[in-house]
């Protein structure tokens, strides 16, 4: 990387998606990162900024030079310069919040106070807003006025004397209506995505795709348009949901990321590791509870990875289709149980038609037709534990509030492991002994 | 359900958005959704089926009495229309599309011609088209008079007479402009998100994610403007894209859901169960190998889970960031050693801490230093390889141009339990015994 920035020049940074260059920077440390961003004009400055993951972003504006990190974070939109300014040491923020202008600073204060997963959090406050009385071509020389400052502008809110939102028109309508008719004649007032600023950002994503909605606006408790959401937020909220669900569900950090310093990446793993280890040294503990009947008879020792191993992807599969479903909303209340059952029939399903073949293959490999039965009726019962448990573990981790995807696959495991070491093994002590 | 749908009246469907009435029409059968689509006026019914999985879509209209079957087609978005024409038999195919008019007949030969994948594929015919010599007020009377064909106009894309791409306008750069200006002279030409037909949609998706746009052009090998793919169409890939790699890493069907019925899903498991079935029995042939000294010491037997059940969790780690950062494009060819080396390393670091854990406990447990040693020895091995593996199998299968996400997991697991139970049965009979 030494290399590569001393390679660069800032014709060729310019030509460079704002987001590409913005993952190159996340990889440099914070000396590369300022001498990089020292070839860069502060306009593109602050669009690289927007595109990188906040506390990376917050490191490299604690590493400037004060007036131009305060330049930068007055210049930055008001959702990205707040997720920056929640990322930083309290004394930095402080610090900055100070110098920057009182208007900049006042919404900062106001948009920390939100969470950063809510409405509030990650939506804008720059908005164009109009009263229903303006005609189109008054709120285009409005709006014309504001156009400097407003980055995205699809659609104008149409507010009362307190800001309380009645209706919206988008650029379209303005470009469909003649220039002297109303906002009130042609608003739309049925606004169907409207999100209160502490609804979580994973229902205002699944609001704004069910709805195909480019932006929703954003109300505080008395109805008072106070921002709004806009679909590239939407998108990136989809895209590190998505992310955060897949590597939690394998152990690995939700918010990790290839690129990661090594230390930080072991260290988030460990725990997940070490809470592995009790359950798997839980499911030896059955083993060893029957180490006379293994000394007796090893191959029960060989047969005992393809029970566990099958029960587990078995659960496995249902509960990758669960936590998808419970993450798109897709199970309504009520249908937990029917959920279950259905899984745990899967699971028997294909217990018996799994079960077969292996018990005939173990069979004609050993000769034993008694270890045949043991597998199969071991694996029938397996795999529909493994289907229950895989649907009914995630749904009710979810139900106590906790997150589906980051612990489900311990759990799950664990009890499949130790239901099929128990019966398989019990089992074959039973019948074979 | 049956009840459900006499408890149903006309209002109170329209009142409901058309992804919720989509996702319950989707749970019924094909009489049921005929009895629910009966209540439903024509326009709701194609914003419905709109937001239906293309194969129900297909099953819902193939269904339908053939004049309104026809009078939908031609309704429909043509890129919904086409995905709809897509899943039906060969000969509803036919038979319908003699059935419409020509003109859709013919956009949807061309847009069954392009992969339902690529962005000729999801993109819309419907757009909006000005020439460079327009000026403000002739392209809003042209817009005006194509408003009600067009469901979504963000931009109007300037085009030279052969409908070659040359650049574009927003309709905030109309309401921006005074009515006398050309188009040419405030036109953006400098298009950066402009997709070929051909490209595949994950491409478009991260394209419009990169740049935030709402919608790009799509252009065949002539530059000539074909299309446009808008961001509610890259929100739903995004998301299913992300329900595949989830569904296929733990070995479900990539476009399963939670409601499919119950033996489609079964059927779409086992495959995948019978090749882990195989796996697990080479695991189960290498302990057999070593049935003598498990019979002499069935302590061996109560460990195998735990060194293999860390080193697979070791290696799942690895896995769910590489299938992310494989997807998201965050690995950059030529890093693929550097990222197995690092993902090796992490295995080690984790082995060394979690290895001396397992090995204190077993040693405290069983009063033998020498399991202690073994065990040891074997995890840090295991899942330093686990590491490796999990790195090296998806980046070697995606290199390949295999899906990364679907095959992994089997490889992965398979080659973790094959090489912890050869090193530790190995390490154990030859120290111990």
């Amino acid at each position: 990387t030494e290399k590569g920035v001393e390679a660069l020049d800032a014709g060729r940074l310019e030509a460079t998606s704002p987001y590409t260059v913005g993952s190159f920077l996340s990889r440099l440390d914070v000396d590369g990162r300022r001498e990089v961003l020292r070839l860069i004009p502060l306009e593109h400055t602050t669009s690289i900024l927007s595109e990188m993951d906040a506390e990376d972003a917050a490191d490299v504006v604690e590493a400037m030079r004060e007036p131009r990190a305060v330049q930068i974070l007055e210049e930055l939109d008001p959702d990205d310069s707040a997720d920056i300014f929640n990322e930083m040491e309290a004394a930095d923020r402080e610090r900055l919040l100070g110098k920057v202008d009182d208007e900049t600073a006042a919404t900062m204060r106001e948009l920390i106070s939100y969470g950063p997963d809510t409405a509030g959090g990650i939506m804008t406050t720059e908005i164009a807003t109009a009263r229903p009385s303006m005609t189109v071509i008054q709120t285009v020389r409005h709006i014309q006025r504001l156009n400097d400052e407003l980055e995205h502008i699809f659609y104008v809110y149409v507010v009362d004397e307190e800001n309380r939102l009645l209706g919206v028109v988008s650029m379209r309508d303005l470009v469909m209506h003649g220039p002297l008719d109303y906002l009130r004649d042609f608003m739309t007032r049925d606004l169907k995505g409207v999100c209160r600023v502490d609804m979580d950002q994973e229902q205002v994503a699944r609001l704004m795709a069910e709805l195909n909605l480019n932006a929703v606006p954003v109300v505080d408790a008395d109805n008072r348009l106070v921002g709004m959401v806009t679909h590239d937020d939407v998108l990136d909220i989809v895209q590190s949901e998505a992310t955060e669900d897949i590597q939690k569900l394998m152990g690995a950090g939700g918010d990790e990321a290839v690129n990661d310093p090594v230390f930080q990446s072991i260290r988030r793993r460990t725990p997940w590791l070490l809470i592995n280890l009790v359950t798997a040294m839980i499911a030896g503990s059955v083993v060893y509870a029957f180490e006379d009947q293994i000394s007796k008879m090893a191959i029960l020792a060989a047969c005992m990875p393809v029970v566990a191993g099958l029960s587990g992807n078995t659960g496995a599969q249902t509960l990758a289709i669960l936590i998808r479903s419970i993450a798109l909303g897709d199970i309504h209340s009520g249908e937990d149980r029917r959920v279950c059952i259905r899984e745990m029939f899967k699971g028997l399903m294909n217990g018996l038609l799994i079960g077969l073949t292996a018990a005939v293959t173990v069979g004609a490999l050993t000769g034993n037709p008694m270890i045949s039965v043991v597998i199969f009726t071991a694996m029938v019962m397996a795999m529909c534990f493994a289907g229950m448990a895989g649907a009914f573990i995630p749904l009710m981790l979810n139900k106590l509030g906790f997150d589906p995807a980051q612990s489900s696959n311990i759990f799950l495991t664990a009890s499949t492991d130790i239901f099929s070491f128990a019966v398989f093994l019990g089992l074959g002590s039973w019948i074979l002994l």
